[in-house]
């Protein structure tokens, strides 16, 4: 029989952005992983609860928790962290797989967004699968990702005619404007990388936090024109919530 | 009362990939504008009738045909050919909206995949609202891009951890891979542009065609080992259908 994994995408943050095909696998599962935790998980949280009341309605299911304790991260470089966190949680996922899932049944897991998208389950699966010790099949359904939410809010297109576009963290901008492009898309940005851009200019910034919820901010200009008021929405944002997920489109001028 | 327009994704050939957002967008509208002719577009016709067969149900619909005859293209430049298009395409809709959709009421355009990704209708609507002729508001929903769809059924990242990747077009990829990034994802190659890259050993590609639909084909693997195989494939099927909608992921492998 086999035990099967759903990786469904939920979208992020508005409950109406979610596909038939990931409400299907909802009604298909038995047992939803929980892993995330602590204050800042909240809204996430509370977007799977809607998200599971609204649509997960066809059969019972259960919880299976995959929560961890934090560890401290100060100091650890930034790929070092993600490779312990990485570690951490395939432990996690070799239990409740092999010990909490039942052979025949599914389990989900919700992921914010798309799940090809700066998220580690896809990347923890196949370690998973490959370690050989669980008889398994797994899936994953794709889901609007936060970028999607961010342009179609601003009405702003990711790409120019015929052109190209990178999607970067905030890490990377700030190293520089990706060559060869006229449009970056910049996540994980924590600290205000768009605001020390040169030639800002001749810059367009389309900025979004809490894209979908309740609590969206949207604001949208000439770079040099609305850098400080982004700076401060943000940070009053982020006192206000105790946490921020944010991101934007930068659109160079042309010529 | 004024007009107003919505520009709804609908995924990009799995009827189960449309969002709830879309599926109520789809009820709200009183006229369906139909944009696409030509024996090639058939496919897309079908999936935008199982769409509305399946989901616009609420309520009466009717449509308003703005399809244009098809002009020659050979030897005109690419940018050039688009933007002869789009200059048609805007007086198309003027006349749609203007003409055919009446005060009050509601029209709607069916978007293959995400409406931001290589999609002309944003910017002709901006350009529309720019005349200053109608009152109208309009409103963007997103859908599933093929490129999610394409990642989602190879069960791969669009990124790398901490890393970035890069959206272009087969065009440009002929000119070289695209700087600082180790991913590219490659949308509107009609030439095979994956199969004269440089170093294909250390590449990884991740090819699709009519993802999501009844006619899927999927392949991967090490891009000096599959890239014959891919441009049969796809010679093959594009002959029997007569056209063909492919797109990839490439990765370079790390040290
Ligand atoms: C770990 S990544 C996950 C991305 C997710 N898989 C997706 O498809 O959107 C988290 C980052 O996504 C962005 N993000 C997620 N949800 C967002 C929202 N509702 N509004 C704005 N940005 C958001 C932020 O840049 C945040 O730092
Ligand atoms: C004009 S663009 C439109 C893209 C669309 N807005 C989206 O979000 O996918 C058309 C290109 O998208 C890609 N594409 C669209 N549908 C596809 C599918 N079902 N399978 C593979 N590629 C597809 C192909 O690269 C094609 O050349």
């Amino acid at each position: 029989m086999g035990k099967t994994i759903l990786l469904i995408g939920i979208g992020a943050g508005d409950p109406e952005q979610i596909t038939i095909q990931a409400i299907n696998a909802l009604n298909r599962t038995d047992a939803f992983f929980l892993m995330d935790k602590g204050a800042s998980k909240e809204k996430l949280n509370a977007l799977r609860k809607d998200i599971l009341d609204l649509y997960a309605t066809e059969r019972p299911h259960r919880f299976i928790d995959g929560t961890m304790p934090e560890r401290e991260r100060e100091g650890v470089a930034y790929d070092a962290a993600v490779a312990d966190l990485n570690a951490r949680k395939l432990a996690v996922f070799d239990r409740m797989i092999g010990e909490e899932l039942g052979d025949g049944e599914t389990g989900a897991f919700l992921i914010w967004g798309d799940p090809a998208l700066y998220d580690s389950t896809i990347r923890i699966m196949e370690e998973i699968e490959a370690t050989g010790r669980h008889d398994l099949s797994w899936e994953v359904i794709p889901g609007i990702s936060s970028v999607q939410a961010l342009a179609a809010k601003h009405r702003v297109t990711l790409n120019t005619i015929g052109g190209a576009f990178t999607v970067t963290t905030g890490r990377r901008l700030v190293q520089g404007w990706p060559a060869g492009v006229d449009t970056a898309i910049v996540m994980l940005d924590a600290d205000n990388a768009y605001a020390s851009l040169p030639a800002a200019d001749s810059i367009d910034i389309y900025w979004g936090a809490y894209v979908g919820s309740n609590d969206e901010i949207l604001i949208s200009g000439r770079l040099d024109q609305v850098a400080d008021e982004i700076v401060e929405r943000r940070a009053a944002a982020r006192s206000a919530n105790g946490w921020i997920m944010d991101s934007y489109l930068l659109r160079k001028r042309g010529p």
